[in-house]
Protein backbone atom coordinates (compact mmCIF):
# COMPACT_ATOMS: atom_id res chain seq x y z
CA UNK A 1 0.00 0.00 0.00
CA UNK A 2 1.06 3.60 0.03
CA UNK A 3 2.48 3.34 -3.45
CA UNK A 4 -0.79 4.66 -4.73
CA UNK A 5 -0.15 7.98 -3.14
CA UNK A 6 2.94 8.44 -5.22
CA UNK A 7 1.38 11.30 -7.01
CA UNK A 8 1.23 13.29 -3.81
CA UNK A 9 4.64 12.11 -2.83
CA UNK A 10 5.91 13.54 -6.08
CA UNK A 11 4.37 16.93 -5.73
CA UNK A 12 5.29 16.88 -2.06
CA UNK A 13 8.88 16.09 -2.86
CA UNK A 14 9.18 19.10 -5.03
CA UNK A 15 7.78 21.45 -2.45
CA UNK A 16 9.38 20.05 0.62
CA UNK A 17 12.76 18.69 -0.21
CA UNK A 18 14.61 21.73 -1.33
CA UNK A 19 17.94 19.98 -1.25
CA UNK A 20 18.64 17.50 -3.98
CA UNK A 21 15.39 17.98 -5.77
CA UNK A 22 15.69 21.66 -6.49
CA UNK A 23 16.83 20.80 -9.97
CA UNK A 24 13.76 18.61 -10.48
CA UNK A 25 11.65 21.39 -9.06
CA UNK A 26 12.89 23.93 -11.56
CA UNK A 27 12.52 21.43 -14.38
CA UNK A 28 8.95 20.66 -13.34
CA UNK A 29 8.02 24.32 -13.17
CA UNK A 30 9.48 24.84 -16.62
CA UNK A 31 7.57 21.86 -18.01
CA UNK A 32 4.33 23.11 -16.56
CA UNK A 33 4.94 26.54 -18.03
CA UNK A 34 5.57 25.02 -21.42
CA UNK A 35 2.45 22.94 -21.01
CA UNK A 36 0.46 26.07 -20.20
CA UNK A 37 1.74 27.73 -23.37
CA UNK A 38 0.63 24.75 -25.39
CA UNK A 39 -2.79 24.80 -23.74
CA UNK A 40 -3.09 28.47 -24.66
CA UNK A 41 -2.15 27.62 -28.22
CA UNK A 42 -4.78 24.85 -28.29
CA UNK A 43 -7.39 27.20 -26.94
CA UNK A 44 -6.73 29.65 -29.72
CA UNK A 45 -7.07 26.88 -32.29
CA UNK A 46 -10.30 25.70 -30.66
CA UNK A 47 -11.77 29.18 -30.67
CA UNK A 48 -10.93 29.61 -34.32
CA UNK A 49 -12.45 26.22 -35.10
CA UNK A 50 -15.65 27.09 -33.22
CA UNK A 51 -15.90 30.35 -35.11
CA UNK A 52 -15.53 28.59 -38.43
CA UNK A 53 -18.19 26.05 -37.48
CA UNK A 54 -20.53 28.87 -36.46
CA UNK A 55 -19.89 30.59 -39.76
CA UNK A 56 -20.92 27.43 -41.59
CA UNK A 57 -24.06 27.13 -39.45
CA UNK A 58 -24.94 30.78 -40.00
CA UNK A 59 -24.49 30.38 -43.72
CA UNK A 60 -26.76 27.35 -43.84
CA UNK A 61 -29.35 28.94 -41.58
CA UNK A 62 -29.61 31.66 -44.22
CA UNK A 63 -29.96 29.06 -46.94
CA UNK A 64 -32.63 27.21 -44.95
CA UNK A 65 -34.68 30.30 -44.08
CA UNK A 66 -36.59 30.73 -47.38
CA UNK A 67 -37.18 26.97 -47.51
CA UNK A 68 -38.67 26.99 -44.03
CA UNK A 69 -40.80 30.00 -45.01
CA UNK A 70 -42.08 28.13 -48.05
CA UNK A 71 -42.77 25.15 -45.80
CA UNK A 72 -44.76 27.27 -43.37
CA UNK A 73 -46.89 28.58 -46.23
CA UNK A 74 -47.84 25.05 -47.21
CA UNK A 75 -48.34 23.90 -43.64
CA UNK A 76 -50.88 26.70 -43.18
CA UNK A 77 -53.03 25.12 -45.88
CA UNK A 78 -53.16 21.77 -44.03
CA UNK A 79 -55.83 21.73 -41.33
CA UNK A 80 -54.56 20.94 -37.83
CA UNK A 81 -51.08 20.23 -39.10
CA UNK A 82 -49.19 21.15 -35.95
CA UNK A 83 -51.81 19.65 -33.64
CA UNK A 84 -51.55 16.39 -35.55
CA UNK A 85 -47.76 16.47 -35.59
CA UNK A 86 -47.60 17.18 -31.85
CA UNK A 87 -50.15 14.48 -31.04
CA UNK A 88 -48.27 11.98 -33.19
CA UNK A 89 -44.97 12.66 -31.48
CA UNK A 90 -44.29 10.13 -28.73
CA UNK A 91 -42.94 12.69 -26.29
CA UNK A 92 -44.79 15.88 -27.22
CA UNK A 93 -48.23 14.24 -27.28
CA UNK A 94 -47.77 13.56 -23.57
CA UNK A 95 -47.57 17.26 -22.91
CA UNK A 96 -50.94 18.36 -24.26
CA UNK A 97 -54.03 18.18 -22.11
CA UNK A 98 -57.38 17.79 -23.82
CA UNK A 99 -57.94 21.50 -23.42
CA UNK A 100 -54.52 22.23 -24.89
CA UNK A 101 -55.48 20.20 -27.93
CA UNK A 102 -58.50 22.44 -28.42
CA UNK A 103 -56.26 25.48 -28.24
CA UNK A 104 -53.76 23.89 -30.63
CA UNK A 105 -56.48 23.81 -33.29
CA UNK A 106 -55.85 27.56 -33.56
CA UNK A 107 -52.09 27.12 -33.97
CA UNK A 108 -51.37 28.25 -37.51
CA UNK A 109 -47.64 28.48 -37.52
CA UNK A 110 -44.62 27.33 -35.59
CA UNK A 111 -41.18 28.80 -35.99
CA UNK A 112 -37.81 27.88 -34.52
CA UNK A 113 -35.08 30.43 -34.97
CA UNK A 114 -31.43 30.42 -33.98
CA UNK A 115 -30.01 33.69 -32.78
CA UNK A 116 -28.21 35.56 -35.50
CA UNK A 117 -24.84 34.41 -34.17
CA UNK A 118 -26.17 30.84 -33.66
CA UNK A 119 -24.20 30.27 -30.48
CA UNK A 120 -26.10 32.50 -28.12
CA UNK A 121 -29.51 30.86 -28.20
CA UNK A 122 -32.74 30.31 -30.04
CA UNK A 123 -36.44 31.03 -29.85
CA UNK A 124 -39.60 29.08 -30.55
CA UNK A 125 -42.65 31.04 -31.70
CA UNK A 126 -46.22 29.72 -31.82
CA UNK A 127 -48.54 31.75 -34.05
CA UNK A 128 -52.24 31.48 -33.27
CA UNK A 129 -55.35 32.43 -35.16
CA UNK A 130 -57.78 34.63 -33.20
CA UNK A 131 -59.20 32.26 -30.60
CA UNK A 132 -61.51 32.18 -27.60
CA UNK A 133 -58.66 31.43 -25.18
CA UNK A 134 -56.17 34.28 -25.22
CA UNK A 135 -55.57 37.66 -26.83
CA UNK A 136 -52.11 36.83 -28.11
CA UNK A 137 -51.53 35.78 -31.69
CA UNK A 138 -47.95 34.89 -30.99
CA UNK A 139 -46.41 33.11 -28.01
CA UNK A 140 -42.66 32.99 -27.87
CA UNK A 141 -40.19 31.23 -25.68
CA UNK A 142 -36.57 32.31 -25.91
CA UNK A 143 -33.48 30.52 -24.63
CA UNK A 144 -30.42 32.70 -24.26
CA UNK A 145 -27.12 30.99 -23.49
CA UNK A 146 -25.23 33.17 -21.06
CA UNK A 147 -21.46 33.43 -20.83
CA UNK A 148 -21.32 31.77 -17.43
CA UNK A 149 -22.82 28.61 -18.90
CA UNK A 150 -26.41 29.02 -17.76
CA UNK A 151 -29.46 29.60 -19.92
CA UNK A 152 -31.77 32.55 -19.54
CA UNK A 153 -35.36 31.64 -20.38
CA UNK A 154 -37.94 34.24 -21.27
CA UNK A 155 -41.47 33.76 -22.57
CA UNK A 156 -44.58 35.62 -23.60
CA UNK A 157 -46.82 36.14 -20.64
CA UNK A 158 -50.14 34.87 -22.00
CA UNK A 159 -53.08 37.30 -21.90
CA UNK A 160 -55.85 34.80 -21.16
CA UNK A 161 -59.39 35.86 -21.92
CA UNK A 162 -61.85 36.07 -19.05
CA UNK A 163 -62.53 32.72 -17.43
CA UNK A 164 -59.76 31.07 -19.43
CA UNK A 165 -56.17 30.41 -18.51
CA UNK A 166 -54.31 27.84 -16.58
CA UNK A 167 -55.21 29.34 -13.25
CA UNK A 168 -58.87 29.32 -14.30
CA UNK A 169 -59.03 25.63 -14.84
CA UNK A 170 -58.47 25.38 -18.58
CA UNK A 171 -55.85 22.80 -17.88
CA UNK A 172 -57.85 20.90 -15.32
CA UNK A 173 -61.21 20.59 -17.10
CA UNK A 174 -62.96 17.33 -16.35
CA UNK A 175 -61.17 14.25 -17.58
CA UNK A 176 -63.84 11.56 -17.30
CA UNK A 177 -63.14 8.57 -19.47
CA UNK A 178 -61.09 10.51 -21.92
CA UNK A 179 -57.41 10.07 -22.25
CA UNK A 180 -55.59 12.95 -20.74
CA UNK A 181 -51.90 12.84 -21.42
CA UNK A 182 -50.76 15.73 -19.40
CA UNK A 183 -51.49 16.65 -15.84
CA UNK A 184 -50.46 20.19 -16.43
CA UNK A 185 -51.26 22.41 -19.39
CA UNK A 186 -48.58 22.74 -22.06
CA UNK A 187 -49.20 26.47 -21.81
CA UNK A 188 -47.73 26.58 -18.33
CA UNK A 189 -44.46 26.20 -20.25
CA UNK A 190 -44.81 29.89 -21.09
CA UNK A 191 -45.08 31.00 -17.52
CA UNK A 192 -42.42 28.63 -16.18
CA UNK A 193 -39.51 30.99 -16.51
CA UNK A 194 -38.77 31.95 -12.96
CA UNK A 195 -36.98 28.89 -11.66
CA UNK A 196 -33.25 28.92 -11.24
CA UNK A 197 -31.18 26.14 -12.71
CA UNK A 198 -33.22 23.31 -11.25
CA UNK A 199 -35.03 20.30 -12.64
CA UNK A 200 -37.86 22.44 -14.01
CA UNK A 201 -35.41 24.32 -16.13
CA UNK A 202 -33.94 21.11 -17.44
CA UNK A 203 -37.42 19.87 -18.37
CA UNK A 204 -38.17 23.25 -19.87
CA UNK A 205 -35.15 22.96 -22.08
CA UNK A 206 -35.82 19.35 -22.92
CA UNK A 207 -39.23 20.22 -24.32
CA UNK A 208 -37.66 23.04 -26.32
CA UNK A 209 -34.96 20.76 -27.64
CA UNK A 210 -37.44 18.13 -28.76
CA UNK A 211 -39.35 20.81 -30.65
CA UNK A 212 -36.19 22.34 -32.07
CA UNK A 213 -34.11 19.29 -32.89
CA UNK A 214 -36.73 16.64 -33.57
CA UNK A 215 -40.10 18.09 -34.54
CA UNK A 216 -39.01 21.20 -36.38
CA UNK A 217 -36.50 19.60 -38.79
CA UNK A 218 -39.15 17.19 -40.07
CA UNK A 219 -42.68 17.51 -38.68
CA UNK A 220 -44.04 15.67 -41.70
CA UNK A 221 -42.74 12.32 -40.48
CA UNK A 222 -44.86 12.76 -37.36
CA UNK A 223 -47.86 14.09 -39.26
CA UNK A 224 -47.69 11.06 -41.54
CA UNK A 225 -47.30 8.78 -38.56
CA UNK A 226 -50.77 9.82 -37.54
CA UNK A 227 -52.19 9.46 -41.03
CA UNK A 228 -50.84 5.92 -41.17
CA UNK A 229 -52.85 4.94 -38.14
CA UNK A 230 -55.72 2.59 -38.62
CA UNK A 231 -58.35 4.48 -36.69
CA UNK A 232 -60.22 7.01 -38.74
CA UNK A 233 -63.61 6.93 -37.10
CA UNK A 234 -65.51 10.14 -36.84
CA UNK A 235 -65.58 10.79 -33.16
CA UNK A 236 -67.72 13.61 -31.99
CA UNK A 237 -69.79 13.92 -28.84
CA UNK A 238 -69.46 10.26 -28.03
CA UNK A 239 -68.32 9.49 -24.52
CA UNK A 240 -68.24 5.71 -25.03
CA UNK A 241 -65.34 5.67 -27.43
CA UNK A 242 -62.73 4.81 -24.85
CA UNK A 243 -60.90 2.55 -27.17
CA UNK A 244 -60.54 4.55 -30.34
CA UNK A 245 -59.73 7.40 -28.08
CA UNK A 246 -57.04 5.78 -26.04
CA UNK A 247 -55.55 3.47 -28.58
CA UNK A 248 -53.03 5.84 -30.03
CA UNK A 249 -50.55 4.99 -27.35
CA UNK A 250 -51.64 1.47 -26.61
CA UNK A 251 -51.67 -0.14 -30.01
CA UNK A 252 -49.24 -0.47 -32.81
CA UNK A 253 -48.09 3.06 -33.18
CA UNK A 254 -45.26 4.04 -30.92
CA UNK A 255 -43.44 1.23 -29.24
CA UNK A 256 -40.81 3.68 -28.22
CA UNK A 257 -43.28 5.49 -26.14
CA UNK A 258 -44.66 2.37 -24.56
CA UNK A 259 -41.22 1.32 -23.48
CA UNK A 260 -40.66 4.63 -21.82
CA UNK A 261 -43.90 4.50 -19.94
CA UNK A 262 -44.02 0.98 -18.79
CA UNK A 263 -40.58 0.61 -17.35
CA UNK B 1 -65.32 17.35 -25.47
CA UNK B 2 -64.63 15.59 -28.69
CA UNK B 3 -63.35 18.76 -30.24
CA UNK B 4 -59.90 17.71 -29.22
CA UNK B 5 -60.04 14.87 -31.66
CA UNK B 6 -60.50 17.26 -34.55
CA UNK B 7 -57.22 16.20 -35.99
CA UNK B 8 -58.50 12.68 -36.44
CA UNK B 9 -61.80 13.98 -37.67
CA UNK B 10 -59.92 15.83 -40.34
CA UNK B 11 -57.92 12.93 -41.58
CA UNK B 12 -60.99 10.77 -41.23
CA UNK B 13 -63.07 13.15 -43.29
CA UNK B 14 -60.67 13.01 -46.13
CA UNK B 15 -60.56 9.26 -46.24
CA UNK B 16 -64.18 8.51 -45.62
CA UNK B 17 -66.36 11.17 -47.12
CA UNK B 18 -65.67 10.86 -50.77
CA UNK B 19 -68.51 13.15 -51.74
CA UNK B 20 -68.10 16.84 -51.03
CA UNK B 21 -64.63 16.55 -49.60
CA UNK B 22 -62.95 14.95 -52.59
CA UNK B 23 -61.65 18.35 -53.57
CA UNK B 24 -60.18 18.89 -50.11
CA UNK B 25 -58.75 15.40 -50.33
CA UNK B 26 -56.89 16.09 -53.55
CA UNK B 27 -55.68 19.43 -52.20
CA UNK B 28 -54.40 17.83 -49.02
CA UNK B 29 -52.53 15.14 -50.92
CA UNK B 30 -50.95 17.82 -53.10
CA UNK B 31 -49.95 19.85 -50.06
CA UNK B 32 -48.37 16.85 -48.42
CA UNK B 33 -46.48 16.05 -51.60
CA UNK B 34 -45.18 19.59 -51.77
CA UNK B 35 -44.25 19.37 -48.11
CA UNK B 36 -42.33 16.19 -48.78
CA UNK B 37 -40.40 17.88 -51.58
CA UNK B 38 -39.49 20.69 -49.23
CA UNK B 39 -38.37 18.21 -46.59
CA UNK B 40 -36.17 16.53 -49.19
CA UNK B 41 -34.73 19.90 -50.07
CA UNK B 42 -34.06 20.64 -46.39
CA UNK B 43 -32.40 17.28 -45.97
CA UNK B 44 -30.02 18.01 -48.82
CA UNK B 45 -29.15 21.37 -47.26
CA UNK B 46 -28.61 19.72 -43.88
CA UNK B 47 -26.34 17.08 -45.37
CA UNK B 48 -24.30 19.71 -47.12
CA UNK B 49 -24.09 21.73 -43.89
CA UNK B 50 -22.95 18.67 -41.92
CA UNK B 51 -20.29 17.94 -44.51
CA UNK B 52 -18.98 21.48 -44.32
CA UNK B 53 -18.88 21.33 -40.52
CA UNK B 54 -16.99 18.03 -40.70
CA UNK B 55 -14.54 19.56 -43.15
CA UNK B 56 -13.86 22.35 -40.68
CA UNK B 57 -13.38 19.84 -37.86
CA UNK B 58 -11.08 17.70 -39.96
CA UNK B 59 -9.05 20.73 -40.89
CA UNK B 60 -8.64 21.78 -37.26
CA UNK B 61 -7.89 18.24 -36.12
CA UNK B 62 -4.94 18.36 -38.50
CA UNK B 63 -3.87 21.72 -37.09
CA UNK B 64 -4.18 20.41 -33.53
CA UNK B 65 -2.28 17.17 -34.12
CA UNK B 66 1.32 18.52 -33.96
CA UNK B 67 0.37 20.65 -30.95
CA UNK B 68 -0.97 17.61 -29.11
CA UNK B 69 2.18 15.68 -30.05
CA UNK B 70 4.32 18.46 -28.63
CA UNK B 71 2.14 18.41 -25.51
CA UNK B 72 2.59 14.68 -25.08
CA UNK B 73 6.36 15.08 -25.28
CA UNK B 74 6.31 17.54 -22.40
CA UNK B 75 3.81 15.51 -20.38
CA UNK B 76 6.18 12.55 -20.54
CA UNK B 77 8.75 14.59 -18.66
CA UNK B 78 6.34 15.27 -15.77
CA UNK B 79 6.25 12.40 -13.29
CA UNK B 80 2.79 10.87 -12.76
CA UNK B 81 1.15 13.51 -14.87
CA UNK B 82 -1.83 11.45 -16.00
CA UNK B 83 -2.28 9.73 -12.65
CA UNK B 84 -2.40 13.13 -10.98
CA UNK B 85 -4.76 14.56 -13.59
CA UNK B 86 -7.10 11.57 -13.28
CA UNK B 87 -7.04 11.65 -9.48
CA UNK B 88 -7.74 15.38 -9.49
CA UNK B 89 -10.73 15.04 -11.77
CA UNK B 90 -13.97 14.89 -9.75
CA UNK B 91 -15.49 12.14 -11.89
CA UNK B 92 -12.48 10.18 -13.11
CA UNK B 93 -10.88 9.90 -9.67
CA UNK B 94 -13.92 7.87 -8.61
CA UNK B 95 -13.07 5.25 -11.19
CA UNK B 96 -9.62 4.27 -10.03
CA UNK B 97 -9.15 1.67 -7.34
CA UNK B 98 -6.01 1.85 -5.24
CA UNK B 99 -4.53 -0.90 -7.39
CA UNK B 100 -5.45 1.00 -10.54
CA UNK B 101 -3.55 3.98 -9.19
CA UNK B 102 -0.46 1.83 -8.88
CA UNK B 103 -0.85 0.74 -12.47
CA UNK B 104 -1.44 4.32 -13.60
CA UNK B 105 2.04 5.20 -12.36
CA UNK B 106 3.23 3.39 -15.50
CA UNK B 107 0.93 5.37 -17.78
CA UNK B 108 3.28 7.43 -19.93
CA UNK B 109 0.99 8.73 -22.57
CA UNK B 110 -2.68 9.21 -23.30
CA UNK B 111 -4.07 9.89 -26.73
CA UNK B 112 -7.56 10.71 -27.97
CA UNK B 113 -8.06 10.51 -31.71
CA UNK B 114 -11.07 11.21 -33.89
CA UNK B 115 -11.54 8.93 -36.86
CA UNK B 116 -10.16 10.40 -40.04
CA UNK B 117 -13.66 11.46 -41.14
CA UNK B 118 -14.48 12.73 -37.61
CA UNK B 119 -18.09 11.61 -37.75
CA UNK B 120 -17.61 7.87 -37.49
CA UNK B 121 -15.99 7.62 -34.09
CA UNK B 122 -12.89 8.02 -31.98
CA UNK B 123 -10.38 6.05 -29.97
CA UNK B 124 -8.61 6.51 -26.67
CA UNK B 125 -5.16 4.99 -26.30
CA UNK B 126 -3.28 4.51 -23.02
CA UNK B 127 0.46 3.98 -23.44
CA UNK B 128 2.21 2.20 -20.60
CA UNK B 129 5.81 1.77 -19.65
CA UNK B 130 6.87 -1.85 -19.10
CA UNK B 131 5.17 -2.79 -15.85
CA UNK B 132 4.60 -5.74 -13.54
CA UNK B 133 0.87 -5.92 -14.31
CA UNK B 134 0.39 -6.66 -18.01
CA UNK B 135 2.35 -7.34 -21.17
CA UNK B 136 0.69 -4.61 -23.22
CA UNK B 137 2.32 -1.23 -23.71
CA UNK B 138 -0.77 0.17 -25.30
CA UNK B 139 -4.42 -0.28 -24.34
CA UNK B 140 -6.98 1.12 -26.73
CA UNK B 141 -10.71 1.57 -26.59
CA UNK B 142 -12.45 2.45 -29.83
CA UNK B 143 -15.96 3.81 -30.32
CA UNK B 144 -17.34 3.40 -33.81
CA UNK B 145 -20.61 5.13 -34.62
CA UNK B 146 -22.63 2.82 -36.83
CA UNK B 147 -25.11 3.95 -39.46
CA UNK B 148 -28.09 2.64 -37.53
CA UNK B 149 -27.32 4.99 -34.67
CA UNK B 150 -25.63 2.56 -32.30
CA UNK B 151 -22.03 2.56 -31.21
CA UNK B 152 -19.69 -0.35 -31.64
CA UNK B 153 -17.18 -0.57 -28.82
CA UNK B 154 -13.94 -2.49 -29.16
CA UNK B 155 -11.01 -2.63 -26.79
CA UNK B 156 -7.61 -4.18 -26.27
CA UNK B 157 -7.95 -7.42 -24.43
CA UNK B 158 -5.40 -6.98 -21.66
CA UNK B 159 -2.69 -9.63 -21.37
CA UNK B 160 -2.34 -9.69 -17.59
CA UNK B 161 0.84 -11.14 -16.16
CA UNK B 162 0.58 -14.20 -14.02
CA UNK B 163 -1.32 -13.58 -10.79
CA UNK B 164 -2.38 -10.15 -11.94
CA UNK B 165 -5.54 -9.04 -13.65
CA UNK B 166 -9.00 -8.17 -12.59
CA UNK B 167 -10.07 -11.78 -12.23
CA UNK B 168 -7.03 -12.39 -10.09
CA UNK B 169 -7.92 -9.86 -7.52
CA UNK B 170 -5.89 -6.87 -8.63
CA UNK B 171 -9.01 -4.82 -8.39
CA UNK B 172 -10.16 -6.26 -5.11
CA UNK B 173 -6.95 -6.18 -3.09
CA UNK B 174 -7.54 -5.43 0.57
CA UNK B 175 -8.94 -2.03 1.24
CA UNK B 176 -8.53 -1.62 5.01
CA UNK B 177 -8.81 1.93 6.18
CA UNK B 178 -7.65 3.34 2.93
CA UNK B 179 -9.89 5.27 0.68
CA UNK B 180 -10.97 3.26 -2.27
CA UNK B 181 -12.92 5.24 -4.80
CA UNK B 182 -13.96 2.53 -7.13
CA UNK B 183 -15.51 -0.80 -6.42
CA UNK B 184 -14.48 -2.13 -9.77
CA UNK B 185 -11.15 -1.73 -11.52
CA UNK B 186 -10.94 0.96 -14.17
CA UNK B 187 -9.31 -1.69 -16.31
CA UNK B 188 -12.54 -3.66 -16.53
CA UNK B 189 -13.48 -0.82 -18.90
CA UNK B 190 -11.31 -2.56 -21.47
CA UNK B 191 -13.13 -5.85 -21.21
CA UNK B 192 -16.64 -4.38 -20.99
CA UNK B 193 -17.39 -4.46 -24.67
CA UNK B 194 -19.90 -7.24 -24.98
CA UNK B 195 -23.09 -5.66 -23.68
CA UNK B 196 -25.75 -4.52 -26.09
CA UNK B 197 -27.15 -1.01 -25.86
CA UNK B 198 -27.82 -1.13 -22.15
CA UNK B 199 -26.83 0.97 -19.16
CA UNK B 200 -23.31 -0.44 -19.15
CA UNK B 201 -22.76 0.82 -22.63
CA UNK B 202 -24.01 4.25 -21.68
CA UNK B 203 -21.63 4.33 -18.70
CA UNK B 204 -18.86 3.06 -20.94
CA UNK B 205 -19.42 5.95 -23.30
CA UNK B 206 -19.80 8.46 -20.51
CA UNK B 207 -16.36 7.61 -19.18
CA UNK B 208 -14.95 7.92 -22.70
CA UNK B 209 -16.66 11.26 -23.23
CA UNK B 210 -15.32 12.67 -19.98
CA UNK B 211 -11.82 11.67 -21.04
CA UNK B 212 -12.31 12.95 -24.58
CA UNK B 213 -14.26 16.15 -24.00
CA UNK B 214 -13.13 17.22 -20.56
CA UNK B 215 -9.77 15.76 -19.56
CA UNK B 216 -8.05 15.59 -22.94
CA UNK B 217 -8.66 19.20 -24.05
CA UNK B 218 -7.02 20.55 -20.91
CA UNK B 219 -5.55 18.05 -18.45
CA UNK B 220 -3.35 20.75 -16.98
CA UNK B 221 -6.26 22.40 -15.19
CA UNK B 222 -6.82 19.15 -13.32
CA UNK B 223 -3.14 18.54 -12.73
CA UNK B 224 -2.85 22.02 -11.23
CA UNK B 225 -5.94 21.42 -9.17
CA UNK B 226 -4.00 18.76 -7.33
CA UNK B 227 -0.92 20.93 -6.95
CA UNK B 228 -3.03 23.65 -5.38
CA UNK B 229 -4.11 21.34 -2.61
CA UNK B 230 -2.86 21.97 0.87
CA UNK B 231 -1.84 18.47 1.80
CA UNK B 232 1.68 17.59 0.85
CA UNK B 233 2.59 15.17 3.60
CA UNK B 234 4.73 12.27 2.68
CA UNK B 235 2.51 9.30 3.21
CA UNK B 236 4.06 5.93 3.02
CA UNK B 237 3.42 2.77 4.96
CA UNK B 238 1.24 4.47 7.52
CA UNK B 239 -2.12 2.90 8.09
CA UNK B 240 -3.29 5.53 10.56
CA UNK B 241 -3.41 8.36 8.12
CA UNK B 242 -7.09 8.10 7.40
CA UNK B 243 -7.48 11.78 7.25
CA UNK B 244 -4.71 12.95 5.01
CA UNK B 245 -5.57 9.99 2.88
CA UNK B 246 -9.26 10.58 2.56
CA UNK B 247 -9.32 14.32 2.63
CA UNK B 248 -8.97 14.85 -1.06
CA UNK B 249 -12.68 14.51 -1.50
CA UNK B 250 -13.83 15.74 1.87
CA UNK B 251 -12.12 19.06 2.26
CA UNK B 252 -11.81 22.16 0.20
CA UNK B 253 -10.84 20.71 -3.11
CA UNK B 254 -13.79 19.75 -5.22
CA UNK B 255 -17.07 21.20 -4.15
CA UNK B 256 -18.52 20.09 -7.43
CA UNK B 257 -17.92 16.53 -6.51
CA UNK B 258 -19.27 16.90 -3.01
CA UNK B 259 -22.48 18.35 -4.31
CA UNK B 260 -22.94 15.45 -6.60
CA UNK B 261 -22.37 12.95 -3.85
CA UNK B 262 -24.31 14.45 -1.05
CA UNK B 263 -27.58 15.22 -2.76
Amino acid sequence: MGVDKGKKQKVGEVKEENGGTEHIDRELVLSIEKLQEIQDELEKINEEASEKVLEVEQKYNKIRKPVYDKRNDIIKTIPDFWLTAFMSHPALSELLTEEDQKIFKYLSNLEVKDCEDVKSGYSIAFHFKPNPYFEDTRLTKTFTFLEEGTTKITATSIKWKEGMGISNGVAEEKKGNKRSHAEESFFSWFSDTQHSGDIDEIQDEQVAEIIKDDLWPNPLTYFNNEADEEEFEMVDEDDEDKDSDGSENDDDQDDEDDDGEED
